[in-house]
């Protein structure tokens, strides 16, 4: 009998922002392969029993290419493993999951995509930036840093006007070359923007800035994402409280071995309606 | 002592789309001040001690203004309350959260915000839609029905070209003005587009046509979203497998009274590393 492919988004680092239904899935897969991006936190809650590949792309001596995971996914399927596949972040944003898609129904596997917190939600939120806002942006736009250099200036340059909130992943280090496109767009260079790096996790920074200072900006360590516009002006500059590991393993979440997950001060006193 | 206010992102509306943070604050507040389109199945999961209000300004009888949500968080907070403002999907996207954050730091009220999985990404993961793909599109735009209304033909004109996946929150039943104005921003007849209602929920309904037969679509009853782009053709029109809350409660998740969290074939052998 086949086994099954979960496309699981992993949210954007901080492992209490993983979905309920994702950490049942990396609690209960054969083997999980994970992107380089998803947070050492969050791969300490796959039990020690579980097989974890690391197929990232990037930063790893080793590069495996797109094919290579699709058919690491297919067969480990095909030979009945329930498979749980990673990514950081959600899995259908910026996370090539088209073409595992593809792959996995050309070959007749059975599986199911389980959304996540998409790194700019995470990073708005730990910022206090509400990326739409009914007086000053209703739109938001997700975009990529390498699309960024091909498309500003052209089908852009109206978009700017717009008062729509911009978010870039992987905006890259040449800040001055981003501040160029973003000002060819028709960005105003006092629009407020901010780079968040490690959004959501204890080494999170948050540089705020507007578009005409935004070469100044330190290189802030990947990931990072850059958000552009008028809503930037409400970040507040405290790093969100986090729940450490620790705590998060001597509280609810992932107590075992039959103790149960919810401290005594949280357990309700009558049963549930 | 003051209490504090969690801006929190119930997800699309299946429970398990809860982030394990928003599930603890859920189970942990004094109180929870909710919109009408948060799913009873997540009201269920708030224990029978804690007071819930509904403060949604769409289909009670009673209209409620955001002032008067503001003045209420703001109230039970000074008076030590720790409160849960609920919203549907992720609070800083269509969820006036700027105004409640605004209120928050005018009164001095401590607050965190938490991010959750917005309807968008739950329907696209329960239709099997990547957002974005590297070959048809690498930009994705969020906006909002009352907006698509007034921006289409204007400053998104040339945004149609680019190939970008649009996604409309809150299109509304005039299908044929939809239709109408995306044409005149420059979609192509063919685009395809999808109407998908109750995302991620038991009633789920996924809608798929072109923007020609746009105007042809059922009234799928709300929330609905509308996706259009060439992403739309990658589609499935199975409805996802979703966990029933019965079986979550019998599961790992809601455990209560001292028994396990995890039912006995999900407890690792070996304490996690």
């Amino acid at each position: 009998m086949n086994g099954k492919v979960y496309l699981v988004g992993a949210g954007p680092g901080d492992p209490e922002l993983l979905t309920v239904k994702a950490l049942r899935l990396l609690r209960t897969a054969d083997i999980v392969l994970h992107d380089d991006l998803v947070t050492a936190e969050i791969l300490k809650l796959i039990p020690a029993m579980t097989e974890v590949q690391n197929v990232g792309k990037r930063c790893g001596s080793k590069t495996i290419r797109q094919e290579e995971i699709n058919f690491l996914m297919v067969t480990l399927a095909a030979s009945g493993r329930q498979v749980v596949r990673l990514k950081s972040g959600d899995p259908l944003i910026f996370g090539r999951a088209g073409e595992e898609i593809e792959a996995l129904r050309r070959s007749n596997i059975e599986y199911e995509i389980v959304p996540g917190v998409t790194s700019a939600l995470g990073a708005a939120a730990a910022a206090g930036i509400p990326l739409t806002h009914r007086q000053t942006s209703s739109t938001l736009v997700l975009t990529a840093g390498h699309r960024a250099s091909e498309a500003f200036g052209t089908e852009w340059s109206r978009f700017a006007e717009s008062g729509s909130t911009l978010v870039v992943y992987m905006p890259g280090h040449d800040y001055a070359g981003m501040a160029a496109r973003l000002a060819a767009a028709g960005f105003a260079q006092e629009t407020p923007c901010a780079v968040i790096s490690k959004a959501t996790t204890a080494e999170q920074q948050l540089h705020r800035t507007t578009i005409s200072h935004l070469h100044r900006a330190p290189r802030l360590p990947a990931p990072t994402l850059l958000v552009v516009g008028q809503v930037v002006g409400f970040a507040h500059d405290a790093v969100q409280a986090r729940t450490s590991v620790p705590e998060l393993e001597r509280g609810f979440v992932f107590a075992l071995e039959g103790k149960s997950v919810l401290p005594e001060s949280l357990r309700p006193e009558e049963p549930m309606a």
